[in-house]
């Protein structure tokens, strides 16, 4: 897959260099392309924001360098093309799937300060996502936050049957991990992680997902309607 | 406000240091501190992971360094801790804004791998929490969108009147913004933003606010009751 993100903070993105994303990359299994949109302001003094029409306050990015810039990546519209946005569709793990498996490109708008011209939405935007339900400074976490959750669906980017783990308590929360020291600050593992009993350990993590579901995220049992 | 940060990848808090957020703490608004749990690690090859108890793929984040690394940034308990963790209470805006009124100080523990052994959970964090329905690689970028979100609540991080702006539409989506030029690839401004007639600006933001709300987010007019 191809990701080209388009941002006035192109620094920002050491994140997607580091860890298991930054190898990903290494492994051919993605290639991240950054690009400043400020380079095609053809502004003399590089100007990329102006005052909103109607007042408020807070500056929004213009239109034509944005515009141009995704003319430049993406000429022919093979990406689909994403703007972070708190007006968008909140990103879930359904809808992370869908987007590691339907593309081979994508294209990631991040804006800055009160966002965007709307008319750039309009004409060069398939679809808004947000990242959940609060205000950021700009795009550019939101961006990383979706980069690093596409990348880890795809091919070759995770180990083998790291995903087939997640998938086994699909729609709940994690249970809880422990590792060595068998005992620690007087607190013991639960001795049924030491019984070698897979079934066993199989129910009871299952038993542990449902009960910190229930607690902390109810809704996940009872989904209302989407429309 | 301060910070503290415990990771094991200290080098990606890049973005921190950028546009507002950074501006915050040049201003002495926030101070944010990164800690690297491995150097709190007493394995002699600073070992901060191990098998999951009971099986299963993945490394799971050992308690020591975890726990000495929360007693020498916070000796007597004086930070609300935070477990950037998928099984903690998706973050919202109220809860945001109830972080940044309530804390003199915060400490985000950044999970990675399959996340940290549940003892240091139970021992040494107060609060889990969740910034979306995905899963990401580490609690490195959750705890950036947690810091970005909280940091623009606090007094002098912005400029005034940006606060103001959002809550005018509070529970409501974000109404479109257009700047400069008046017409772009032949799409005009709407009108009534140039008239100038602050009142009816005000009611037609609203309206289109209620509209992409409508759109997009229709849980958001009819939330449903949260336990």
């Amino acid at each position: 897959m191809r990701i080209d993100i388009l941002t006035l903070f192109p620094d920002m993105f050491v994140p997607l260099r580091s860890s298991i994303i930054g190898r990903a990359e290494q492994k051919g299994v993605v290639e991240i392309v950054i690009t400043d949109i400020r380079a095609h302001s053809k502004d003399r003094h590089e100007k990329c924001d102006d005052q909103p029409f109607g007042g408020g306050a807070g500056m929004v990015m213009t239109p034509q360098p944005i515009a141009d810039a995704v003319k430049a990546v993406d000429p022919d519209h093979r990406a689909h093309r994403v703007y972070l946005s708190p007006k968008g569709r909140v990103l879930s793990m359904p809808r992370v799937k869908a987007l590691a498996k339907d593309n081979k490109r994508l294209l990631l708008l991040c804006g800055h300060y009160e966002g965007v011209d709307q008319r750039v939405i309009d004409l060069y935007i398939d679809e808004e996502i947000s990242v959940g339900d609060y205000v950021l400074t700009g795009g550019e976490l939101p961006a990383m936050v979706l980069c690093d959750a596409v990348i880890r669906q795809l091919e070759g980017a995770l180990s083998p049957g790291s995903l087939d783990d997640e998938s086994f308590t699909a729609g709940l929360l994690e249970y809880p991990q422990y590792t060595r020291p068998q005992v620690f600050e007087s607190l013991e593992v639960p001795e049924i992680l030491l019984s070698g009993h897979h079934k066993n350990i199989e129910t009871w993590r299952r038993e542990q997902a449902l009960k910190i579901t229930r607690k902390n995220r109810p809704d996940l049992l009872n989904p209302p309607n989407q429309p």
